[in-house]
């Protein structure tokens, strides 16, 4: 096979408006009739384009359901690092990052549009936008705990990685779309007494609690 | 309409017999085939009995549903009621309820028959088997704190209420078999981290750690 140079270029943005079109009509597809339900025929069918004009743009329904996935996790994440620049410093940043995840995630698979089909068949088949969303979570979780520990609010007994990695399994029901559908109920709760449950484990055994 | 006497004295054995036959038919064909797509005449045909015989031991699909679920939720707790026997005090008393949750949890619903689905649907409905589970354990917890308060083992400065709901919150994605079921690879993690975290987040604070 001869390789191709790429050709957005030349076609950059209309092709982006037309990737745009098809991601936000099977959006809308997808919440009504379910992720696993359509077929790009379908797909193709509602929009009123041909089913080889979308192939040209996503090589499968995964890849269009990836972009979604993909978008709503980045979404997601810019709501983090909004809410950890305002943080007063790795306490607070971990309550504002459960939080943000809490309401952020809600938001964005539930409340505006149901992607909860979506976000099951991400975490069943480990599709590596919601993979590498949990990585970087993970990794926020360690550097917060690393901060609180050079500035002696937060013990250094337990080894970081077992410490960081306990806090990110707390916060994974949340974190975890596909989980978070079946917490909304107690999220506002959980919100609350979680970060503190958490704080409360991480405090140095030396600093007085009043 | 007239109220009739219950007739399961003159019958009792019998009847219980065909019950479990019943029970025990549908447990293998939810398994297979998902309980949301299993209907009464499928079972019917599969045991060999009528639709309206299986009426009459069992009002609906959903009651046999629930009668599959509160036996495995009732084994859940046997385990967990002996993991509590054997346990050398509070501390011992929630890493053991943890692991066992997660054991028999994963056990009861997931390698020996596939329930996915009645946990899922059971969860969903707030069939009154699952509500209950999760209050049991709720309250088990609680008083697992109170003991451990008593003691002075655990801190008590956090309301008792709070601290026992926060622990509970924890432990939840791992109490409820829908929610186990996303957790199953991290499961034997989060049965070592996750209790060693929540005993440092209760550990009294003038009890020196070492």
């Amino acid at each position: 096979m001869t390789r191709q140079p790429p050709t957005f270029p030349s076609r950059g943005p209309s092709d982006h408006s037309v990737r745009d079109q098809i991601v936000e009509a099977a959006m809308q597809h997808f919440g009504h009739y379910g992720y696993e339900k359509t077929t790009v025929s379908d797909l193709a069918k509602a929009i009123g384009f041909s089913k080889a004009y979308i192939y040209k743009f996503f090589e499968s329904k995964q890849a269009i359901g990836e972009s979604i996935c993909a978008s709503r996790l980045a979404m997601i994440m810019a709501v983090v690092d909004q809410a950890m620049d305002e943080a007063s410093g790795p306490s607070d940043k971990l309550s504002r990052l459960f939080k943000a995840l809490v309401e952020a995630g809600a938001e964005l698979f539930f409340h505006d549009r149901k992607l909860y089909d979506i976000a099951a068949v991400a975490t069943r088949d480990h599709w590596p936008s919601a993979e590498a969303h949990r990585e970087r979570l993970h990794r926020l979780i360690e550097q917060i705990l690393r901060e609180g520990r050079d500035s002696g609010e937060f013990e250094s007994k337990t080894p970081l990685e077992e410490a960081s990695h306990a806090v990110f399994l707390v916060m994974l029901p949340y974190i975890s779309p596909v989980q978070l559908q079946y917490n909304l109920e107690t999220a506002a709760t959980a919100a609350q007494q979680l970060p503190a449950l958490i704080l409360r484990s991480l405090s140095a055994p030396y600093v007085t609690i009043d």
